[in-house]
C-alpha cells in the first residue's frame, strides 16, 4: 500500500459551511496545509493545529513542487485551493510535477468552485448547457479567449467568466462584453457575485450593456444569460430548454 | 422578516462526506425533503426522521409546486437535487413557479456537481476553460446541441458532456463523437466517469475514438480534454494554459 500522499483540496469559496465534510476530513487529519497565502488565511481559523506553508500568488510551481517534496518525505499534505481543485486549480500541476515524486499517491478532493457558488447567490442563471472562461491571458494568449466568448455566444450558452479583471488587467470585462456584443443584445440578463462566501458577499443583475462599465476585480465572477434567461425579481433565472414555456402551460 | 422559505439544495453525488456542511444543516433542521424518488433513497439514511415527498423523473413541475405548497403552509422544506442546485437542477424551475407564492422565500445552496466531481476522479481534465453541455434533447432541440458540440470543439474548450445516453436515447454519445471528430483528432484525450459518489465508481482513460463506440448510461459524465491534455498514467491531466509549457522548464 502507498502510505505517501497528497490531497488536492478544493475549499470552496471560503466559509467552512461551504466545504465538503470530505474537504473537513481531510484538513482534520493532515499535518501540513500548503496554498497560497490568502487561502491559508481563511482556513487557519477552523484548522488551528497545522503547520501552513504558503506562497505568495504566482508561485504556484513552487508550491505545488513544496507539497509534494513534504508528502515525500511522508507528512500527510494538503495542498488547498479556492473554489474546486480542478477548475483553474492546481491538481494538473500536481500530477504533471508529480512525475518526479513517483511514490506520492495523488488525490483530488472536490470543492463548489464560483460558477456554482456565484449562480447559487444570482439565484439560477446555469440551469443548462454553459462556457466557462477566464478572461486571464497570463497563460493564455488574448486571441483564443475571444475566439471561446465568440464560440459560447454564438452558440447561445449561458457564459460564466473568471478572472474578469485584476489591477493589472484593467478594461479587459469591457472588452469581453464589446466581443459578446457583436452577437447578443444588449439587454440581455446578466449578474455579477462579489465576494462569495465571504464578508461583502453581494449580487447585482443588469444588462449586458451595463456589464460593460461595471466595476469588477478578482473577487468577482460574472454571469452572462443564454436567450432564455429572465430576471424575476432582480433574480437571474435561466430556462430549462428551449421548449420550456410547456413548463408554464403545465403549471 | 419572512418565515416560509425553500432551501434547493445540491446534494453533490450521492454520500453524505461529499455534501457541503450547509447542505447537512439545511437537511437536518427541515421537516420535510421533498425530490426525485432515487435521491430521496440516497439521503434517507442520512437524515432519517424526515417526511419524505417523492415524484418519479419527469415529475419536475409537480415536484416544485408541491415544495412550494408545502413551504407556503409553513413548513420548513428542502427540495433536494442531485450534484448542485442550479446546473440542470430544480432552482430555476423554483424561481420561475415560485411567482405563484410571492411569500415563500428560496434559497439555493450550492453543491459539487458532475463535472467537477467526475474531474476528480479522472484526475484533473477541467483546469482551464470548458463547456458543460447536455445530450439530452427532451427540452433542447439536437440541432442546438450539435452546434454547441462545434462550437466548443471549434474554439479548443474541454467538454464535459451530462446525460450522454439513456434507454430511450442509445447512440447519442456516439453521435456527438462523430461531430466533434469533425474538428477534434481521434486520439485526443478523453474520460468517461461512472457511478460517481456511489457504489461502483470507477473510471477509464481513452482516446476519442474510443470514446465513440463506449457504453454510457445517464449515471456516466464524459470529457472530452482540448489539445493540451495528456495522459499520464491513465490519469487525464489538462494543461493550465498554452504557456503553460513554462511550467516544465521552470520546475
Amino acid at each position: 500500500m502507498n502510505s505517501k500522499k497528497l490531497w488536492v483540496v478544493g475549499i470552496g469559496p471560503g466559509s467552512k459551511e461551504n466545504m465538503t465534510l470530505r474537504a473537513i476530513d481531510v484538513l482534520e487529519s493532515c499535518d501540513i496545509i500548503c496554498g497560497y497565502t490568502v487561502y491559508c488565511d481563511l482556513v487557519k481559523p477552523y484548522f488551528p493545529n497545522k503547520e501552513y506553508l504558503s506562497t505568495p500568488m504566482m508561485g504556484e510551481e513552487k508550491r505545488v513542487a513544496m507539497a509534494l517534496q513534504k508528502a515525500d518525505e511522508g507528512n500527510h499534505v494538503a495542498l488547498i485551493c479556492s473554489g474546486d481543485a480542478g477548475v483553474y486549480g492546481m491538481s494538473g500541476l500536481s500530477y504533471e510535477l508529480g512525475r518526479d515524486f513517483p511514490e506520492v499517491e495523488i488525490e483530488v478532493v472536490p470543492g463548489v468552485t464560483a460558477a456554482i457558488s456565484g449562480a447559487a447567490i444570482l439565484g439560477a442563471p446555469l440551469i443548462h448547457d454553459f462556457s466557462v472562461i477566464s478572461l486571464s491571458d497570463r497563460l493564455t494568449s488574448m486571441e483564443l479567449i475571444e475566439k471561446r466568448l465568440r464560440a459560447a455566444a454564438g452558440s447561445d450558452m449561458v457564459i460564466v467568466l473568471y478572472n474578469p479583471e485584476s489591477r493589472s488587467r484593467k478594461g479587459y470585462l469591457s472588452h469581453a462584453c464589446d466581443i459578446l456584443l457583436e452577437t447578443i443584445p444588449g439587454d440581455r440578463v446578466c449578474g455579477i457575485a462579489r465576494n462569495i462566501g465571504r464578508d461583502g458577499q453581494r449580487y447585482e443583475v443588469m444588462k449586458l450593456l451595463e456589464l460593460k462599465d461595471a466595476d469588477a476585480d478578482m473577487f468577482c465572477t460574472v454571469f452572462i444569460g443564454n436567450s432564455s434567461t429572465k430576471n424575476i425579481s432582480d433574480v437571474m433565472v435561466t430556462a430549462r430548454g428551449y421548449r420550456g414555456e410547456k413548463s408554464e402551460n403545465v403549471r
